[in-house]
């Protein structure tokens, strides 16, 4: 296909679609990433790991509070992976939110 | 059964059954003390709140993944509790957790 490019990529850092990996950023920057991903899919996965699985938790609830209607936490799942050198394990969490983001 | 009034509680901060609350205390005490409530109990809740989220999530991995045999995670569930004065909305997070624990 023919693609400009020169134009900059529109989402240049949406790696894996449909998933809003958090990690340190601030809290809102995560629930904005995931409403704009709602807003054509139904549904988005909440990934973290370490410390920042808190902070995906407060993503989720905020994002089914106060942003979207009709919204519901799908399935939460934990698991661990082994990373880094020396590898040690590090916990993580995957919440898929569905819900369409309301109108304000 | 004739019970003793007077005498004290044996275990003074056990507030809640089968539950433990993780907190900010080194992480292997929490996972003690499911084990010690997996030895009357076919299955415990670990709960937190807020930062120590993913404090509770480790615990529930190192308990599947190293301590109990036939273990599995029941339920994860999450929700928002809000707490203090001025009142400020803070995440929690629920995980049962089933299992024996293994004979060393």
């Amino acid at each position: 296909m023919a693609e400009t490019q020169k134009s900059q990529p529109q989402k240049p850092k949406e790696v894996l679609k449909d998933v809003v990996l958090v990690g340190k950023k601030p809290l809102m920057s995560y629930v904005m990433a995931a409403l704009m991903q709602l807003t054509q899919s139904d549904s988005i996965t909440i990934k973290a790991r370490g410390r920042a699985i808190s902070r995906a938790v407060d993503v989720a609830q905020i994002l089914t509070n106060r942003f979207l209607g009709d919204s519901s936490i799908k399935s939460i799942k934990i698991d661990t992976e082994t990373i880094g050198d020396p590898p040690r394990n590090v916990s993580i969490i995957e919440i898929v939110v569905s819900g369409k983001p309301l109108k304000k």
